[in-house]
C-alpha cells in the first residue's frame, strides 16, 4: 500500500496527533492533516474528510485521546461522539475509549491504538480469505468505496483485491461511479489506481453491459448491515448490481466484519433504509444536473436479498448465507 | 404542450428566422435563440443547442434554406450536412432539401416545413398508439431523453405520457438521470415537469429499487437503431433497466419511428457501438469526479435484445418483435 494511512496516531498521548487524508479534497489532492484539538477533530469528522464507518470508529478512538488530554471531559466526548448522529462505530469507540482510559490520556491512547489495530488486523483477514476468490486474468467488479479510505485498515470490498496484488495476481478492477456522491469514481478508484492496482471506472448504468461483454468474473462490494438471514444493505444501486451478476452468471459476494452483522435482525426487512436530501442529485460541486420543478427520490442504501449473494468474506472465513445463524451465536 | 417548440420556423422564406431552445442552459434557463445565418445555425448544431436525431433533421432543413437564400450554395449545404458527422437525419433532411429546392429558397421553406410537419406527426402517431399502455395510477419509468427536447413534434418515448396527459390520465414518471451527460436529469425531468406531468429523477443506479418498492408499472424508452429482429441500439443504460424490468415482471417497450429501424441489419450484434471520450466521466462542468489516474470504459450505447422488449410503439401501431420484418418489407 503506497497511499497514507486514512487515519493514524503519531506521537504520544500528550504531544501527538492525529493524521488523516482529507478525503473531501480527492481525486484532486492528496492532502494530509494533523489534528491535535477536539474541535478541528469534530469539524473533520462532520464535514466528511473522514468518513466509513470503521474509519470513523478509529478518529473517534483517536479524537478521545484528544478530548481527554485537553480536559474536556465527558461533554467534550459526548460531543465527539454526536459529531455524526448515525456513525454507531464512532459511539461505540469513543465510549469504549471512555470506559477504559477512566480519564487517563496514556490509557485512552493504548485502547484507541488497540481498536486501531483490530481493524487492521479484520481489514486484511477478510482480505486473506477473500483473495482465493480472485484468479490471473479476472476482471472484479465493485460499488461505492469500501477501501482503505473507508477503514483503518485496506478495506472490506477491496482488501481481497490488495492482497491478491499482493500475491501477484494480475486483474483488473471495475469501479461503478456510485451517483449522487461518486464514492466509486471519486475514492476507490483513486485508492486502486494509487496502489498500482489496474482499475477502471464505469458510469452505474454500465455495470450490465462490462457483464455481457465477458469483462467482469467476480462482484465484491461492502455492506452497511446484514440481517441473520444474509439480507444486506448498502450503497444504493447494490441490489441492481447483484441482480445483473446473477442474470449473467456470476457470482456476487458481500465482504464486512462481523460487527457489521446484526443478529437482532431475522431479514433485511427490518433495515430502515434512510432518504439523502434532494440536492444530492440537483447539484453536483456548485453545477445544476436537475430542475427544481422535478421531484427527486434518493434513498441511500438498498437491499440485496440473501439468495443473491454468493456469500459473506469475513475476518472468520467465507460463510454462506446458511451458515450466519451459527456464526453469529 | 406548455414548453415551446424545440426548433421551428417564423417568418418567411427571405426575412424569416429559425427558432431554436438553447438546450446547453437548460435546465438553469429556458432561451430561445434566432437564427438568421448559417454560421450560427452550424454553431448551433455543432455545441448540441440543438440535439436529437429527428430535431437534427428539422434544423438541417430549416438551415439548408439559410443556407439557399444566403447564396452560399452546394459548399454552404455541405458545411451544414457536416455539422454533425454521425447524425444521419441531419444530412438526409439537408439533401432532401436540397434536391427539391433546386436554389430557391421558398420551394427550400415549403420542403423543410414538410419534414418538420412529418415529423409532428409521427410522434403525435406514436403517442396516440402508445398513450393506452399508461392507465390511471402507473408509474412510467423511462431512460435518457427521448422527448419534446429531441424532436420536432412532441417526442418519441415521451409521446405516449403527453397523450395520456391530454386525456386526463393521472400517471408519474421516473427520469434516470443518464449518467454521463444527464439527460433525463437536465432535459426529461424538465421537459415533462415544465408541461405539468409529474415526474421524479432518480440516480441510474435506483431504478431496481423504484421497481421492487411498486412505483413503476412501465418502462418505455427511445432507440437510435432497432435491428430487423428487434433488438434495440440506445442510450448507455437501458440493457440493464430492460433486465431489471424482465426481472421484475414489467413490460419493457421501446417508442421510435419507422425511420430509425434499419431492415438491413439481421440483429443488434451488426450496431456499432461508439465509445465516448473519458472526460464526460472524468468531470462535469468543470469539477472533477474521477482521477486521470484511473482508465475509463465510456461506450455511448448499449444493445438491448428483442427478447426483453414486449413491444414497438410505431406510427403505424404497437407491433411485437415478430411483426417487425413484415412491417418493413
Amino acid at each position: 500500500m503506497t497511499l497514507p494511512p486514512t487515519v493514524e496516531w503519531q506521537g504520544d498521548a500528550q504531544t501527538g496527533r492525529m493524521v488523516i487524508i482529507e478525503q473531501t479534497l480527492l481525486p484532486d489532492e492528496l492532502k494530509l492533516v494533523e489534528l491535535t484539538e477536539l474541535d478541528p477533530v469534530i469539524d473533520a469528522i462532520s464535514r466528511l474528510a473522514v468518513r466509513g464507518a470503521p474509519a470513523l470508529g478509529v478518529a473517534g478512538a483517536f479524537g478521545a485521546v484528544i478530548a481527554l488530554r485537553s480536559g474536556l471531559g465527558d461533554a467534550g466526548l459526548e460531543r465527539l461522539a454526536d459529531a455524526r448522529p448515525t456513525a454507531v462505530n464512532l459511539r461505540w469507540a469513543v465510549e469504549r475509549v471512555k470506559r477504559v482510559a477512566e480519564g487517563d490520556p496514556e490509557r485512552a491512547l493504548a485502547e484507541a491504538k488497540a481498536i486501531h489495530e483490530d481493524d487492521i488486523r479484520t481489514c486484511r483477514a477478510i482480505g486473506e480469505h477473500g483473495a482465493g476468490l480472485i484468479e490471473d486474468g479476472f476482471g472484479v467488479l465493485t460499488h461505492c468505496n469500501a477501501g482503505a479510505l473507508a477503514t483503518g485498515g485496506m478495506g472490506t470490498a477491496l482488501a481481497p483485491m490488495y492482497v491478491a496484488f499482493e500475491q501477484g495476481r494480475k486483474f483488473r478492477v471495475f469501479a461503478d461511479e456510485t451517483r449522487p456522491l461518486l464514492q466509486g469514481a471519486r475514492l476507490t478508484s483513486f485508492e486502486l489506481a494509487e496502489n498500482g492496482i489496474d482499475v477502471t471506472v464505469i458510469a452505474d448504468s454500465m455495470s450490465a453491459v462490462v457483464m455481457r461483454e465477458g469483462k467482469v468474473n467476480l462482484v465484491i462490494t461492502g455492506a452497511d448491515r446484514v440481517a441473520a438471514n444474509g439480507d444486506a444493505a448498502n450503497k444504493i444501486g447494490t441490489y441492481g448490481v447483484a441482480l445483473h451478476a446473477k442474470t449473467h452468471g456470476l457470482p456476487f459476494y458481500i465482504a464486512a466484519p462481523k460487527s457489521t452483522f446484526d443478529a437482532s435482525l431475522a431479514d433485511g426487512g427490518g433495515i430502515p433504509i434512510e432518504e439523502r436530501k434532494p440536492e444530492e442529485l440537483r447539484m453536483l460541486k456548485g453545477s445544476r444536473t436537475a430542475p427544481d420543478s422535478a421531484k427527486v427520490y434518493n434513498p441511500a442504501f438498498d437491499v440485496t436479498p440473501a439468495g443473491l449473494i454468493a456469500g459473506y468474506i469475513t475476518e472468520d472465513g467465507i460463510l454462506k448465507a446458511s451458515e450466519l445463524a451459527d456464526w453469529l451465536k
